[in-house]
């Protein structure tokens, strides 16, 4: 996979040949994106912090399969709203300088609580 | 922004002049994702499906953040995992083609459920 | 079951049995609980509005262990930390019928969004 | 607050105030009850384990307001839907006693974690 668009494409086309664009409008999609960050929730909710940072090999895998259902949701409702995700990112972190300037917030978890 | 890997960059480069580095275990890190998620899902939950696919341009721009917001914690999460974003997408695409052969779940959003 | 209060005593007894004291802390319970309430949005994301208001037996009967499941967890999480939740409702609706006096807001979905 | 069935009677009649119940389909209503325990997941984020069980009074009472946001809307979905929350609190009772048979899943969260 060379990139985001690509991604992009390719679960376009997934989509389309399975009918589903009318089931994946933005309200929906929303819905499956959270529900899938809540499975990958699930794998952390029993795990102490210092577990969670040391996971073996078949736990790392359950792991990246998660993060690959929620990057798919946002690849697919960026899609159908015309959104560009790089360009939102880039926005978000010079909006985000300025709201946590590094001086004020450093290693302070309550005011990064405040995000 | 480039690619994600300009932005793995520049998030990694972010938290550590922020000294955040001892709050994102993956379990915190997956809990905030989460979060993230629910907020995206807050801007649609009293809109209808079809009020959901036209949103105005105020409406868009709060999307666009929320969805900014996810990406900014997926592409942590991974990054401390050492997990390859695309990579994981295209493992995922693979198996879902498999999964879920298009002859048999087109336009079925029962199997499409079981996901 | 007679109230929430022989609810509690019987979940308490439970995880007593089990020895699960220990995994349930505040955090953790509350990662639990979300992940419980993103069960029951998986039940309902591929249906529509309408569909969801008429459920056959099999779906309404998943919903109701799915809401069980939060129940259990909130009832969990609020033993833990001492708190009343009937209390917690009655202040809160107090607090709701302030913030949201009916002539304002009524069926205004925008303002009740702001919740 | 004498019961859950008061409470039901108020949300109802607060609701109907308000001219909400065109929104108050369960796919919504399920989806307000995922942002709420989100909410909750927020308080905690970036709350060590030890941390989240010793809250001084400002963040108690922070919890309690939206454990009762999630009552708020468990309540409300289970009589959109007639569903009885304390029968259905029993019944998973029972079966979760069978499930997790206090010999076998004594101290193990890896069982637990199967819930």
């Amino acid at each position: 996979m060379r990139d985001l668009g690509e991604l992009k494409e390719r679960v376009r086309a997934f989509c389309a040949e399975r009918d589903w664009d009318r089931f994946h409008n933005p309200k929906n999609l929303a819905m499956a994106l959270s529900v899938e960050a809540s499975e990958l929730v699930e794998l952390f909710q029993w795990l102490t912090e210092e577990q969670s940072a040391k996971l073996d090999e078949k736990q790392r895998g359950r792991v990246a399969e998660e993060l690959a259902d929620v990057l798919w949701f946002l690849v697919r409702i960026s899609d159908r709203l015309g959104i560009d995700l790089l360009e939102a990112a880039d926005t978000k972190l010079s909006q985000n300088a300025k709201k946590y300037p590094a001086d004020l917030v450093r290693g302070d978890p309550r005011k990064y609580n405040e995000y």
